[in-house]
């Protein structure tokens, strides 16, 4: 038995999330659904952590066993060969024994694509969220960096996860950046990990600052542990993109900052 | 009645083509669609050609009539509210009564999009043709131009046109280059005007020359009137973009080179 890693880029626009639900597409089902037919019995793949339905990645992180003895590149073409175009393997590799793909991720990287031109082009209109009226891009720009550091990120949990005792919220951001790209505005994040639907609400958050709603004094008190409600709306699902999930190769396991909770942005 | 010139891009992927067809999702048959709710009476649009199903355009140009007195932006904001997102009216102005988005076209540009690198990124697969195999691309490179000028293109009409008689398949061509991008090889092309499949005709001809089964002489052979066979395959329609089309805006029409076919490429 072999423990793969591999890489794995989607258009997420079809499917509805990663998680495997019965009856629906999903990535982590299709992944399932095609080593089961490479390796003749069932296959469980484990990915960094869920994404939203609707939401992209370009380098999701997946691991999963396979008795199958096919050299890594092989195995990602013939994977590739069996998948809808959607989704494609961009990377197959051996793995130590005790790799997972969920428990030894430490750090996580997610970029939000906001189009602001008038017109968005119907090329882009799967991959960006469109919010073409006026920003104080200067106060986004300022106040996004203050998302960075160890905060209690509850008033950016989703509302169904906001209220639910025992987890803890608390997470670190290592980089919270805002980005101008000719009309696009792009809003880069890296954290230790991510609590569901939290990237799209620090994005609706930063939006409510952009259009003069809230200041550095709001944006604060978000950040405090008995902020009692939602900082912000949550933005559409489609210019979400998981960019790159990071794992440190030497340390043990157990010496490292798991982030034992399967997180969803 | 005003005589309104539009350009429109659209991701062509899930439409039957630019022209109408009863009971299909067309291009030309929305904008006729949106355009009659505007007006309140039935309006017909003139493009400057068919595209075919699953070709994309940058920037096609057609022109209506409208009583309506709207202003050209309010206009242009309330088509696009209309349609989907799949097709952006990127401009509207007034043109002069004689405008005609086909009959006084002078020039239209194209561009098909190859995408040589192993795995095809998920975003790009409705915009490329994926041609993951060798190709002797300085071969590529040295025979494009060579299609530049004033040729008989039969070998390069679609099977179902060749064969016609009375229609001139004589085109002249100002630009015809091939262009690397990181992993994309482009194919650039300006002309007077398109036979149908033309485009993807010579495109398939090239990756003929780049995989080594057609030299100089060959493709010089398909240029000559009497050539007896089609040249080269048709290329997928998901690689090519209708870039510009253009006008000479001061001679009268009488003046100019007509190209009085529908042109498709």
């Amino acid at each position: 038995m072999r423990r793969i890693k591999i890489k794995v880029s989607y258009d997420g626009t079809d499917f509805s999330g990663w998680q495997v639900q019965p009856g629906l597409p999903t990535v982590q089902g299709l992944l399932q659904d095609v080593l089961t037919q490479i390796e003749g019995s069932s296959v469980h793949v484990t990915g960094s952590g869920r994404t939203d339905a609707g939401v992209h990645a370009l380098a999701q992180v997946a691991s999963f066993d396979l008795h199958n003895p096919i050299p890594p590149d092989n195995l990602r073409r013939a994977i590739n060969r069996l998948l809808p175009p959607e989704i494609r393997i961009v990377q197959v590799e051996d793995a130590t024994p005790d790799f997972h793909a969920r428990y030894h991720a430490s750090a996580k990287t997610y970029e939000y694509r906001i189009w602001r031109g008038e017109v968005c082009p119907p090329f882009l209109r799967r991959y960006v969220h469109h919010h073409p009226y006026p920003l104080d891009i200067e106060r986004m720009r300022d106040l996004a960096p203050r998302i960075e550091g160890t905060h209690d990120f509850s008033a950016f949990a989703a509302s169904d996860e906001r209220d639910t005792l025992g987890r803890s919220k608390v997470r670190t951001i290592f980089c919270s950046r805002i980005l101008i790209e000719d009309e696009q505005l792009i809003y880069l994040v890296r954290g230790s990990g991510f609590l569901k639907h939290m990237v799209r609400n620090i994005v609706g958050t930063l939006l409510e600052a952009g259009k003069g709603n809230l200041d550095l004094e709001g944006l604060l008190a978000c950040l405090q542990p008995e902020y009692p409600a939602k900082a912000g709306p949550t933005v559409p699902a489609r210019g979400l993109f998981l960019i790159s999930v990071e794992y440190e190769t030497s340390a043990p396991a157990e010496e490292r900052g798991q982030s034992a909770e399967p997180a969803d942005a």
